[in-house]
């Protein structure tokens, strides 16, 4: 794979149980030519000490343990999270991989990719943080995989051999932008009286799935956050 | 997926030593909607207990196993196998994954999917069995797969969507709706104060090409026009 074909992934374990998975997807990560490895409040800190990274040794031994998605993604400017896609209804568009892969391998700039724990996936409040989302193509009645073999599964078509033409390029806006923008648009909710009218316990993750699923770019945001601001400032200067 | 675009595979391991391995290759069967898995001469006849099926018991379960290949690609009219092509020159073709899966999927009748053993993969006795080869492209300083993984790669190439998947779908605002956004967001900036801050007679077109530039989405205008009127209401409210 050459550089300038490769999209600039960082492989993103959320609460992961077993330590044997991590060495799994680790391994995956070495043997489709990627090495950002990052681990989110793992179950198990002695991970390291995993031995199915058989050849996967230097991706688990520079592997980054953040204690909060936000953080594991703030360098990011694509987060894309991974589901099963059973039992939630996500208001995130949910694309097939295949569709999925199109639009990371367009994409310019740092690109999160968000595997859920074994048991129970990414949670709501994970997703929130996800421009998009993704399912592996399963069977309906045996659609959750293994956790190392869906890492594999997502990077193997992600280095495959692509004929279909590359996505429009568009440089989004960085993890900490968006979180920015976030935050000062609550802000102006809430000055505003809006939060009170929808449920309050949502209005969070609401608000930071929509700021990411508008795809602000790079170039917007100052413009987006100048506005907020002035909003914010009228607001206070009655 | 339809029977008529499904190929019939059967999925066989070789001389495998380790039952988590079958058991993770057994849970890529069932999750790729493939059923028929053979075992050739396996280490440990107690691979049934294997764990890490969660999902592929029934695949397991019905596993078959022969003593040789021969027996095992009995009737099978194509034998494909796989490599990770690193020591061995053998006299077959080896094709990558994406093009070998075009055979696969192309062939009428039985296709037998061949893994070899863990430390060493198909032996040339076994490789004489084929009628190709095929390796997935990894890394070439990390080539060797785990087998549970490299199984769930070449049962997920060969299940998806053949033709270039078509970028996800996305229904834009109309032309009114887009029009309304851009009205209110001028009202906004204008009562803001942001109006005058920069060039007065630009604005106009300045917010209009951006509110087109963000792709709004026809399911996210009536959110953000609620935000808009809100946000009137309370400058109004003073």
């Amino acid at each position: 794979m050459t550089s300038s074909r490769t999209p600039d992934i960082a492989v993103i374990l959320v609460a992961t149980r077993n330590p044997l998975n991590i060495g799994a997807a680790a391994r995956a990560v070495a043997n489709f030519g990627w090495s950002d490895f990052r681990l989110v409040d793992p179950y198990d800190m002695a991970f390291r000490e995993a031995v199915s990274a058989v050849g996967g040794a230097h991706v688990l031994a520079g592997a980054r343990v953040f204690p909060t998605v936000a953080e594991a993604v703030a360098d990011c400017s694509l987060v894309v999270g991974t589901t099963a896609a059973q039992r939630r209804t996500p208001e995130q568009v949910i694309n097939r991989l295949e569709a999925g892969a199109v639009q990371i391998r367009g994409h310019q700039g740092r690109i999160a990719l968000l595997f859920g724990s074994e048991k129970f996936g990414l949670s709501n409040e994970d997703m929130s943080y996800c421009h998009s989302l993704i399912r592996i193509p399963t069977a309906p009645d045996t659609p959750s995989m293994n956790l190392g073999q869906a890492v594999a599964v997502c990077l193997y078509e992600l280095a495959r051999e692509a004929s279909d033409p590359r996505a429009a390029r568009y440089e989004a806006v960085s993890g900490n932008d968006a979180e920015q923008l976030s935050t000062m648009m609550l802000e102006v909710l809430r000055e505003s009286g809006y939060t009170n009218r929808i449920t309050a316990v949502s209005t969070e993750q609401k608000i930071r799935r929509w700021i990411r699923r508008l795809r602000i770019s790079r170039r917007d945001a100052p413009l987006l956050l100048g506005i907020l601001r002035q909003i914010l400032w009228k607001f206070q200067a009655r």
